[in-house]
């Protein structure tokens, strides 16, 4: 059997899960693929630390030059994550002609299009289905599986951390603040949060995501983005009298007026499937023209769902280097990608907390300004007791605008009976089947 | 852009989808494989029915010997279903050397073994992603992105029908050869609907399934079967009392007796996401000892969906074509593939309805002769007023064997008290992770 000489740079939590596949299950992997794939160096800054794995003699290595400069190595897996020094290692990595596995999704969404271009110009695959949803194999479903669909819509939830919250809080009626610290202890969140919580972790995935579909690669900054900082208690719990959840998810959705796409907390039907991924779980929910609904579902990450998608891509890289073939491209290399529509041309349901003095004539005021703008009032909740010297009024509206939606909002806001910003909560709704099925006949 | 010619036999619900994605979806499908998918030749019957697709002239053609012996045709796609002539079309087209794509579950559940041989010894490839829940990636999921695992066990809604059939009965309280009736007015349902009710179906593809991830080409036969058509909206009921929904399951499970392979109606709890599936449906739970666990959910039939895995298929054939490289063969090719538990081995809990005379005494002979069998009584209901000379008594047990259960109820069956043959419906639980987590330490 032909040996495949792999080099990995990070031995952290996914690359140690990486090599324990790639060990245990060493003689299934052989099988499958008619080859052995050989992990020859592994470069780490902390090469003592016992991680429960025998490798043999000289395979770990404190310098990255022992991976990028072995001439057998046909494949660098790269697992150090953040932006430097990962960005130079892959782009060494492929001048040399050595093809990339990686799982860092920050890179890919900020750097993607020149370390796109420059596997192109090696003849390089990078692949790096570990970079999204952590051991569901979504990126090749799409890429390969739904090759003769237009993806038009997808809703996610990208991100473990913020779902364990918000599902903690749902499930047990607690703050997020509170709810944040527990994660933290747990190891479910980081120290500095922010790249979770505030959904840029999301907004990444869901760039890489648009990579694949529409073929844009400088997608991330143009990714409308709130995070879930700012939901309380008090809202899942008005949430769930409407019969909603609330969810962090990364959307993106064609419309007549453009391509919409964003991330941000979304109340869902309890009764959708997305409503049901609780826990450190991720699904993606998405609308083909053929396909019509799929939802993938499964660990969004940890150490050995991640390693499962790194060697998922090590296999199949592995298997072009066998038949001496290219890795066919990952996008569509649309000569025009679609732009992304401004958040204010978005049309939407929306939930709103308004938090105002309990006195006559104070919903009249409000919802006279919101006709003034345009929209109109589904339903209202007003109940409970003064909080530091306001109520909570809870609105369901109809279909508005974004723009309009702002626009009421900030001059709600400055009435004097409000005693604070108002928060807005946009409703999800799935309703595409039958316009797909349309489009058919 | 290089032209790659692909002829198709039959043209009825799935190969009109096929056709209708190549046509509508030809740029796409040429910018993402870099050549053109030409469908050169179409074999049906019927050529004259107006399908909504212009076709060029001379496409279509009576004779399948026009699709095999062109020459030009690097590609066959095999859509008419059942075992002949369609096994002789596809030994015929691999024989010829040319790649096969088909959706036929029945024939390959059934001929496998001597179709992959064929194929193998011509160095063709047979691809059948649309033979398993129609346009869920689930095969190229399982082949690929979780190469690097062994999926332990595979919980699957493999037959829309029967989905549609158990949800209607769920949803509206329904009797099943009403709800079956409707179903075949609706086209879910086949006049003789015997293949989808019975189990037929579903363990064609668990068949398929357990080919992909333990090797095993000549399954089918073995793997247990139980339909729905004994499933009373009475049991729904009490099902739903307990907190369970009923579906029809194919099952794979390695325990450490031996590998499990079964087809049954399940109680699954509510709380899981199997549960939620309604309609026609389709979804695979599984566990991969690397990936844990995942969900896979899509349509599982129909012209559309179905058409999107055809094509998926072919593109991959094409780009294998392009580079003159060799498809990844399916499986992994083990060299003894494991045994099929019998049924008896099983240890389940158990849903058992018992149709007796309501007279004292009854239920202690009942469960007397469940403790002799050593199977304990986790929970009883006894309620509703007798039908037909009997009451309903039901029962959940705590885990028993299936022997030891099978005769029980043979005893219990023979009792005067006892006026129909008791029902038994067996649970599904799910609890593997730990399991799962623990092997990697």
């Amino acid at each position: 059997m032909k040996n495949i000489f792999v080099g990995l740079i990070g031995l952290g939590t996914v690359g140690t899960g990486t090599a324990k596949i790639l060990l245990k299950n060493q003689s299934l992997i052989g099988e499958r693929l008619g080859a052995r794939i050989v992990l020859k160096k592994i470069a780490d800054l902390d090469i003592k630390r016992d991680r429960g794995i025998q490798f043999s003699p000289g395979t770990l290595t404190r310098r990255v030059q022992e991976v990028l400069e072995d001439p057998e190595i046909q494949i660098v897996i790269e697992l150090i994550g953040g932006i430097e020094p990962a960005r130079t290692f892959i782009l060494d990595a492929l001048k040399r002609g050595k093809h990339v596995v990686t799982a860092n999704k920050a890179l890919l969404a900020q750097h993607g299009k020149e370390i796109f271009a420059e596997a192109r110009k090696n003849r390089c695959a990078v692949a790096f289905e570990a970079s999204v949803a952590g051991g569901i194999p979504i990126l090749r479903s799409i890429r390969e599986g739904l090759v003769g669909n237009h993806v038009k819509s997808l809703y996610g939830i990208l991100n473990g951390t913020s779902n364990f919250i918000l599902s903690k809080m749902t499930e047990e009626g607690r703050e997020f603040t509170e709810v944040l610290k527990e994660a933290q202890t747990l190891g479910y969140a980081e120290a500095d949060p922010t790249l979770d919580i505030e959904g840029i972790d999301a907004a990444h995935k869901l760039a890489i995501l648009l990579y694949l579909t529409h073929g844009i690669t400088v997608g991330y900054e143009k990714i409308y983005r709130e995070g879930i900082s700012s939901i309380s208690a008090l809202d899942i719990q008005f949430a769930g009298e409407f019969g909603f959840v609330i969810k962090l998810l990364g959307i993106f959705r064609e419309t007549k007026k453009g391509l919409e796409a964003r991330v941000h907390p979304v109340m869902v039907s309890r009764d959708h499937l997305l409503a049901s991924v609780r826990g450190a779980y991720n699904a993606i929910y998405l609308q083909g023209d053929a396909v019509g609904n799929l939802l993938f579902y499964g660990l969004g990450a940890g150490m050995m769902p991640t390693g499962s998608s790194v060697v998922g891509d090590l296999v199949e890289l592995a298997h072009h280097i066998q038949e001496n073939s290219q890795v066919p491209f990952p996008s569509a290399s649309r000569k025009k990608p679609p732009d992304i529509l401004p958040i204010q041309e978005l049309v939407s349901r929306y939930y709103f907390r308004f938090s105002a003095m309990d006195r006559p004539g104070v919903l009249s005021k409000i919802s006279g300004i919101l006709g003034k703008n345009g929209i109109s009032i589904a339903s209202v909740i007003q109940k409970g007791r003064e909080i530091k010297g306001a109520v909570p009024i809870v609105m369901m509206t109809h279909e508005a605008r974004e723009a309009d939606m702002r626009k009421a909002l900030k001059t709600i806001d400055r009435l004097d009976v409000v005693k604070r910003p108002t928060l807005a909560i946009r409703v999800q709704e799935f309703n595409f089947m039958d316009h797909l099925q349309k489009s058919w006949r």
